[in-house]
């Protein structure tokens, strides 16, 4: 089981993206990750959104190098007659079509559902905002606005000051839900022999990630409130300053651990006190616990709070900046760090997060915006298909 | 394509699940809405740990009932001889296993990875929060910790008030990662013949969702702020209260849509100002221009802001709380809402948000803790298997 191969497991997948921003190229990055071709094709001149959104990698933007290493860029302009047939034939020979066009576009580009289910074996997944039909069908859809829509924004920050996630979390599940029903649908035409269209709403995938707490307010539970750095379920729960002015994360998950807490702090007629000694208890008196860990952890050191808190057996962690993730030893020690190709050179990126140990991993390039137009065409441009077509 | 089938995708896959809390329930329960049968094997008397988060569903708790639906529940006692042999002859037949126990509890049951391995057909997820190897390999990890240690706390919230994201997105995103990864597993052993083992670190998922903010400050650019509800990258963005009291999220993706906004809010000598001219201006300025939307919003009602933002094809939403989701009319109208069962009767849960268009979705009922004991005992006892080995 450990020994390597040569092909990933989507080798021989043909994947075409009409693709922007976060989700769709977040999946077919994902594709490209375990072996498949992906073919992003771009508006020419422009292209995907997010190239211009800075240039701080050797003139390509953050978030473009994140998502787009191990594509083929093919510049098209689908109003073009001649690029449309190109594309078309690229659809013919393609497995998987990923799209997440503003609504009505790929309607307008003729390649409405009708035009795709010509091709009985074609996979389509198409993300869209607010999926079809209802009053919001053709409203535009972005991360912060399906996050406020979705009352995710709701639970975040503090009372009073909600806030945006840091993390796109509605764009990037999107684009884990499009992956995977790529690959449940990949798996089911081996078995079926057929294909299929798949529709995914931003909005739905928001909806599903706050099914916890869809179920208390359904049940009648009060609406839930934002608790900063805290757990609405657990307390005590949250970040505290240290001695040495850096931030301790730690709490307890279970009335076993709280009792265990207490004594790690020095307090251990507090794991008797019958106030504290259900979770729903502790919870209502959250700010008071808050206190007494704080006090604890503001005459310690971080490494002298990590190290009681292992010893304890109570769950620790760091405040941690974006560059001490850059820097962290679990990932440089693990040896998660590997390089992939840009116009400008190689750069670090993140080995993907799930694989098979002997699954090969495909190292590949971030594409200029139509690096391999030319090549594209040459493969399935307007004169090799007509004649083949008739 | 339209046409129903009775079988979903996963129909025939047997799933055994040693799994508590998100992770790995999330993964197993998206496998059993495509059709796999998933048995989740819980410690009898207390079992999932979310089981006794709270019982606002009917003696259930939310989240429980959430992740749960369609499974059996076997409640067996792993340190018993004959209920590990149960449990053994469950991964003989099973296609996958799914895991997320603590660190080296596999191990101590012996099922590390040299047992696995004695079944070359097993998919075999093991969900782990820092991954093998390193100084972390046997930390705690629930999602807050992981989600301090990414730094993805340190991108939301205010400058000076770091915030979890509400929705528990290392959890979720780790599930996602791990359905995805038997689903491509599935697919390659359909191809190969062989399963395998995929490890997945709950850090490694963080940070993969932190891959723009990585590439910044890997290539020099500072450190990024949480911005509340605005955007780091876009400006003006965010969240502006309303004449009505309410909240209205709306903003600008581009310079193209900073020029419509600025005349749809009765300021086109904006769309000239050259201080305003570019994105990378205006994010300079973001207060400013948070100022001078805020204003016009103050003055107009919710339904004026979203009419007039429609009209001018600049994306906005409302900041909703989780009972506004569950009213949702775009869930409502879109009909993403079904019953499922649970002991005390159907409750409503969202269909799955990606599915073609001719999968079943399986229906199924919250197991009591140990409801499919007995039928499980029956069905993979120890008598059985010693009838059948050697």
């Amino acid at each position: 089981m450990n020994t390597r191969r040569d092909r990933g497991p989507l080798d021989g997948v043909t994947v075409v993206a009409l693709e922007q921003a976060i989700s769709a190229p977040l999946c077919t990055r994902h594709l490209a990750d375990l072996g498949a071709r992906v073919i992003k094709v771009e508006a020419p001149g422009s292209g995907d959104t997010t190239r211009s959104y800075d240039s701080v990698v050797g003139g390509m933007s953050a978030h473009f190098t994140w998502l787009n290493h191990g594509k083929e860029s093919a510049a098209l302009d689908l109003k073009s007659a001649s690029d449309l047939a190109t594309f078309g034939a690229m659809l013919d020979a393609a497995d998987v079509f990923v799209s997440n066009l503003t609504p009505g576009a790929l309607d307008r580009l003729g390649l409405g559902v009708a035009e795709l289910a010509r091709r009985p074996k074609l996979i389509s997944v198409d993300i869209s905002g607010y999926g079809q039909g209802g009053a919001f069908d053709h409203k535009r859809a972005y991360d912060l606005l399906i996050q406020s829509e979705s009352g995710s924004c709701s639970i975040t920050g503090t009372p009073g000051n909600p806030s945006k996630p840091g993390i796109p979390v509605a764009d990037i599940a999107t684009g884990l839900y499009a992956y995977s029903a790529v690959l449940a649908a990949l798996y089911d035409r081996e078995r079926t022999g057929n294909g299929g269209r798949i529709p995914i709403a931003m909005l739905d995938v928001a909806a599903e990630m706050m099914g916890f707490a869809l179920n208390q307010v359904l049940h009648g539970a009060p609406e839930p409130v934002p608790v900063g750095m805290g757990s609405p379920m657990v307390a005590p729960y949250g970040a505290y300053t240290t001695a040495d002015g850096r931030t301790a994360v730690l709490g307890t998950t279970s009335d076993r651990e709280w009792r265990r807490l207490a004594t790690m702090i020095g307090r251990p007629e507090l794991a008797d006190e019958p106030r504290y000694a259900h979770n729903d208890d502790r919870v209502e008196v959250r700010a008071e616990l808050d206190g007494i860990v704080g006090a604890w952890c503001s005459s310690r050191t971080l490494e002298e709070i990590r190290s009681a808190a292992d010893d304890a057996g109570i769950g620790n962690a760091q405040l941690n900046t974006v560059r001490d993730l850059a820097d962290h030893p679990q990932l440089r020690d693990r040896g998660r760090w590997r390089d992939v190709g840009t116009p400008s050179g190689p750069v670090p990126a993140l080995r993907p997060p799930a694989l098979a140990q002997d699954w090969p991993v495909r190292n590949g390039s971030v594409p200029a915006l139509g690096e391999h137009t030319d090549a594209i065409r040459d493969e399935f441009g307007a004169a090799r298909i007509s004649a083949n077509v008739d």
